[in-house]
């Protein structure tokens, strides 16, 4: 039987899973291939570490070039994740005609344009399946399935951390500091949870995404960023009176002519199929001009997997090297597009829930429904909840019809500076 | 730019979709492939029906010669359904040297050894995506995103006729005629809808995803076929009020070394993310060994999800083509196999809901128990919906833990014979 020789670069979690899974099912990938997948290198940081599983001891290098310049090393999976060595390793091993796997998506929403670029110009596969959205075939759909579509937008969960977090919040009565401390006891959130719950991993996610939907690269720096962390319970609960759950969503759409690409916590309605989208799982929503909408829903990250995805690459990379085929399917088209715009998120129309915190005496709502009236931001519905016990503010919710983001933040720069506004006005958008 | 060229055979609603998405996208899919994929052919039955779309009257032909002989024509779409002549034109197709796209259930699920054979033999790619779950990519997700996973279990909802018919009766306080009269007016169901609510779509598609993901062929002969004909309003208010919802489902599932593949209706937990599947929506729920649950949503069917599926396969076909490459990823692995059996349905265990139409009176119930019990059947729980308002019978609903069903047949056939009971017991398996 044929084989093929891979590398890993990176032996943490996630290589690990790798090396697991082309153990346990080598009998399985063989037989539906008829080719034998090595691994023939790992190149790790300290040779005598101790580690999770027995691997042999010849498998392992901490010298990249053994790999690089070996030329029976057909496929290279990088691992490690982080921007440096990873991307420089990346770019070398498609130098010297290797197909490269990868599930690092810093590197390709910080630095895509060169990498795919690269790729291209060495006509060499690149994987990177479990850059976004765990064992989720989110990138094979994107670029295999929905092929003849014109996607129109993209609505995902792509991060575990933060929907875990939510859900916690919600269903077991949590402040957002206990639900992060539950997350962390699970696993599931890091020590410093920082990348998580700012919503910037979800935003390197839907820069790739959006790249792979739109035809040209779309690093993270165009993308709109807000976080959950300055979420209260109180919110989720509101939300939940009118009808809505509140998750965060990375968005990539394209709507008259220009582009959206934004993470930001959403009030979803509660009929909505992404409501069912509870605690650590992932799901991308995706709307194409003939699939109609499409979810695919599933464990987004974790060794299992995640090495799941990693191996679809490597199947694939192996039929590239197999045949000595060229990359068929294009992607991103371009290095940069000039036709489309990414519209700023002062242009985008959303209707809003705010929460206004306002001291309970005649008169305030006018002043306020006033000042959005000025704006052009016009009420829904309004609930003040309950009267207040002791001197001081009450929550007052409002939900909105479609308004400009300019013009919301216009009007609560002026209402947070009214005399009956006691807090900062809290502000989500809905779906 | 080079060109390929594709028949069609078959021009109804899903060749229409192909045709027109070919058309709407062409350039979408020419920037992707730098290929351009061109219709040259299209069987059709009457060269002079009045058509849906206008389309140059040399494309059409009633004579399918004209396309298997033509040796520009690289792939052809079986677009017709039924199972001849499509079963003989897509054999014919296969000697023939094309790649084949079909989206055609029938043909693979009473005939598929032969045709899978054929295209092993002949070296050709054929596609079937559009076979099960509409635009859904339920078949390219099994056979390259997880092949590097164990599947253990497939649980579909992959009917939308069916699934709209339930979710109508429950929302909508419907009889299942009524419910079937709407979805017949919504075009959901056909006049005779008879292989929609016996069951048997959902049986020939569970039979292609139960080979593929076990690696044998499982024709629907060997598929246990349960429908929702029998299925009163009464029933679905009473799961509810138990916590659960009513689906049709189809499972293909390995436990303890045999293989199940079967079509019933089943009562699902509430808080399962299958219970989110609304009206004519369509759901596989996956779990491999690595990638553990993922879940594909979309719709199952209608001109453009399905037609999105058939260009997804034809972009694959011309890969192919293009490539002159020879099928890598095998499917089914085997012919026939002798190592795995598919459990009988008699020896499968299950939790049931049982609705026993009992006369109102001391000691039926422990009548009814007693014949449980010494069938091995434990209840798990019991309700006598309300007191009979005139002489008569009550529904008895009653759930139990898990047991065989030859033990629940045997118990039954015991039940239903009793004097005080008064119509045919309901039973339901739990998931």
């Amino acid at each position: 039987m044929k084989e093929v020789n891979i590398a890993l670069l990176g032996f943490g979690t996630v290589g690990t899973g790798v090396y697991e899974l082309l153990i346990k099912n080598s009998d399985l990938i063989k037989e539906k291939i008829g080719i034998k997948p090595i691994i023939k290198k790992i190149l790790v940081k300290d040779l005598k570490k101790k580690r999770e599983i027995e691997v042999d001891k010849n498998l392992l290098t901490t010298n990249v070039e053994e790999i690089l310049k070996d030329p029976e090393i057909s496929i290279v999976c990088e691992l490690m994740g982080g921007i440096e060595p990873a991307k420089e390793y990346v770019l070398k091993a498609l130098k010297e005609g290797k197909e490269v796997v990868t599930a690092n998506k810093a590197i390709l929403a910080q630095h895509g344009d060169e990498i795919w670029e690269e790729a291209r110009k060495r006509k060499r596969f690149l994987g990177f399946e479990a850059s976004v959205g765990g064992g989720i075939p989110i990138i094979k759909t994107l670029k295999e399935a929905l092929i003849g579509n014109n996607i129109k937008s993209i609505i995902g969960i792509i991060n575990g951390t933060t929907n875990y977090i939510l859900t916690k919040m919600l269903e077991n009565n949590l402040s957002f500091k206990d639900a992060l401390k539950a997350a962390q006891a699970k696993g599931y959130a890091e020590a410093d949870p920082t990348l998580d719950i700012k919503g910037i991993d979800s935003a390197h996610k839907i820069s790739i995404l959006a790249s792979l939907a739109f035809g040209f690269y779309i690093p993270v720096s165009k993308v709109y960023i807000e976080g959950i962390d300055q979420i209260d319970l109180m919110d989720l609960k509101f939300a939940k009176d009118f009808g809505y759950v509140v998750k965060l969503l990375a968005f990539a759409l394209k709507r008259k002519g220009k582009i959206e690409v934004r993470v930001h916590p959403t009030l979803i309605p509660e009929n909505h199929v992404l409501t069912s989208v509870r605690l650590n799982y992932n799901a991308l929503y995706i709307t194409g001009d003939f699939v109609g909408d499409i979810l695919l829903y599933g464990l987004g990250a974790g060794k299992e997997p995640t090495a799941s995805a990693v191996v679809s690459d490597i199947i694939d990379a192996i039929e590239y090297s197999y045949f000595g085929k060229k990359p068929f399917i294009k992607y991103p088209l371009t290095k940069n597009n000039n036709f489309f715009n990414i519209r700023p998120i002062e242009e985008v129309e959303f209707k809003y829930y705010f929460r206004f915190s306002a001291i309970d005496k005649p008169g305030v709502l006018s002043k306020i429904s006033g000042i959005l009236g000025k704006n052009n931001i016009s009420i829904a519905s309004v609930v003040q909840i309950g009267r207040q016990k002791k001197k001081g503010s009450v929550p007052v919710v409002m939900l909105t019809h479609e308004t400009k983001e300019k013009n919301v933040i216009k009007a609560l720069q002026e209402i947070d500076k009214l005399d009956v506004v006691t807090a900062p006005t809290k502000k989500f958008r809905i779906l």
